[in-house]
């Protein structure tokens, strides 16, 4: 079935016809999640899919679908859900999240219209607020189940906001609540999304296959010293919270450079205390998050962080504290969708090498939830939530194409 | 003439008078400058001087002063001002200030008591606002002609609470620009402080005879580099202002510590942004102040300071930029009066060394208008600008002592 491709005319004209939704001056698109906008590109999707003869299905958290029902003679044929988001960052790129739902659908309607029949109905999704505008991968966290009344309480864009919005789509905390799918109905997940790097571009490859999704760790970090005359404290006589904090910094990158490579790390939003030219910092507080593939990488950076942090501490006569933030768990692939890509790639004759993502995506909670895995097509000079954004037109195809032949590869 | 002693329970008794006025209940006093506490502190001064039969004078910028004529047959005597401030921060200490007043002002009562006839007027100043509640030593800025309308126009406490301010002290801005005294009238000038630091307790010296008050720079530095996303983008690859900051901040540590000693160096009100947890600072900012001895020392410290900073920026792909807030000149002691001192001291058989000021004075001011020295006696555990700051009385007594035999010393 190698012979079967994609229309790729027909899915770029979709990309452009929607990046005109939320159209900013300078080429970029702005569609925040639950705003009017994101409400214009909504319509703009479920148009598309009534009018392309699928069946169209929403539920609880707002989340949108069309539907390929499966004819085989199953008695009750499973569920397979390929998509990603089609809400945009602030000034964002045309690309990121519509690709991975165009392109699902666009491999949809190669199907139907070349009249294959499924031994499982197929589902190309929009979730809802990947980007967090208000909540951050809101729609996949109810259809798996994570949301939890404490995120809904307290949603990084304002629990008033959140509110408004979800009454302007129609929904509410109860229906988003109750949105949870059975895991047992679903064969698995399939997600295309630009790389939002550049390993892709350096490594001249056409495809990277994600075999996992990083976990996230975020802390508040702070040193606590002395406050002191900056003139009179000779400098050996210092109790300085934000040297402490300069040394973790520097000590911490390191670290995690030479012991947990290709894991990152990053330190910003520091702040320090009192706010006088005069008075040596009493202290020292920024926001620490790291990423690596495994829990139990994570947990082992942890312990060594925590570490550095009491031994900076002790040296320099300082407190040292650490409150977590948050946790996002890791999310390895499925062996098995991971294989399918794989199998997709090498019949269109795609070079492709297995790699991590460093970004959150929907697959992160689906991974969790039932089979799943990724995969990413290059993005020019690694440019993403920008503008600029930009993925070729072959790359563009060869992502529907990998989608349509691992779908069928499942059936 | 070494027999000749001030009468320390006098001297005493009106340092712990004066610290009721003000007293905060944890043993501090608040006698913020420009304030009603602060003008009843005025007035227990004044009535001290009348009471006590000296001249009492005032002038354009508030500046108190008990003035002791010569009776010499000069044709016109010059005058030596002894003195300090009477104003303290908020919560300080009893000693801060007060010490330098008084102890200058028992000197004077014990030469009017012994009928001591001096070849010059003798005044003993208690200068405005030396702490800076709304400017800064701006009773020596104006008495020098230091003062500018630009630190009128921008005092730190805000244009609006001087102007009311000084209308509650009797005096005005143009008073304050008109009371710079001519530099030929004036012997000298002479100020006893608390050290506000360890290093006589630590040499275990009665007195330390300070050379020169140290300069002050202050300057904003920043450092610029990309905004990115904290998860895409590897660690080799990205230009984060944060991490330039950081490097700075030790690098000038170590090299003011190793290169400069005995100077100071500080960073404080550090900030970066964009205010996110996922995204490479792009811009990290903060103070930086440094003190030395000496004009020349200070331009090779500066000198010595952007080259890191370039390198650092150079090396990891960011912007530097330095920019100048303010300079305030180093001011070095004049030898005769540092001379004065020290056999004043040797006189009365006191072990003293000789020492930088790393904090500013009103002799700062004085130093470039007339002959000037300072000195300090020991504080308790270095502690200042606090309620718990406490000098021995065998320490207050020996430098209102080492006051009243540098004064008869240039008789």
């Amino acid at each position: 079935m190698t012979n079967i491709q994609i229309n790729g005319q027909r899915l770029l004209n979709n990309i452009f016809d929607l990046a005109q939704i939320g159209a900013t001056t300078d080429g970029g698109v702005t569609r925040l999640a639950f705003s009017d906008v994101d409400i214009q590109g909504r319509q703009w999707y479920a148009d598309l899919v009534r009018t392309s003869n699928f069946d169209y299905a929403t539920d609880g958290a707002a989340n949108q679908s069309a539907v390929l029902r499966s004819n085989h003679p199953h008695t009750k044929p499973r569920t397979l859900i390929v998509g990603s988001h089609l809400d945009t960052v602030f000034n964002g790129g045309k690309y990121d999240g519509a690709l991975g739902v165009l392109a699902a659908f666009e491999a949809a309607q190669t199907i139907q219209e070349n009249k294959i029949e499924l031994p499982f109905d197929l589902e190309i999704i929009n979730f809802t607020d990947e980007e967090g505008s208000i909540l951050g991968e809101f729609g996949s966290h109810a259809l798996t189940g994570a949301l939890t009344e404490d995120q809904l309480d307290n949603p990084r864009g304002g629990r008033d906001n959140l509110v408004a919005g979800m009454e302007r789509l129609g929904i509410s905390e109860a229906t988003a609540l109750g949105a949870r799918r059975n895991p047992a109905d679903i064969l698995g997940f399939f997600e295309l999304h630009i790389e939002q790097g550049m390993r892709l571009k350096k490594q001249q490859l056409d495809v990277g296959v994600v075999t996992g999704i990083v976990g996230i760790r975020s802390e508040w970090i702070s040193f606590k010293g002395k406050a002191n005359h900056a003139g009179t404290t000779p400098m050996g006589s210092r109790q300085d919270a934000l040297c402490g904090a300069a040394e973790f910094m520097l000590k911490a990158r390191d670290l995690v450079t030479e012991k947990y490579h290709p894991a990152v790390l990053t330190c910003t939003q520091i702040s320090s205390g009192p706010a006088a030219f005069n008075i040596v910092p009493e202290e020292a507080r920024f926001a620490l998050e790291f990423r690596h593939g495994t829990e139990e990488l994570l947990n082992q950076m942890a312990a060594d962080l925590r570490v550095l942090g009491q031994d900076i501490a002790q040296k320099s006569n300082l407190e040292f504290e650490w409150d977590d933030v948050s946790d996002c768990r890791a999310a390895p692939a499925a062996k098995e969708m991971v294989e399918a890509l794989e199998s997709a790639a090498d019949l269109l004759g795609l070079s492709h090498n297995r790699m991590m993502s460093f970004a959150g995506h929907d697959t992160q909670m689906m991974s969790n939830f039932v089979p799943s895995a990724m995969f990413f097509v290059p993005s020019e000079d690694g440019i993403s939530h920008n503008p600029k954004e930009f993925t070729k037109e072959q790359d563009v195809i060869n992502g529907a194409n990998v989608l349509l032949h691992a779908i069928l590869a499942l059936a």
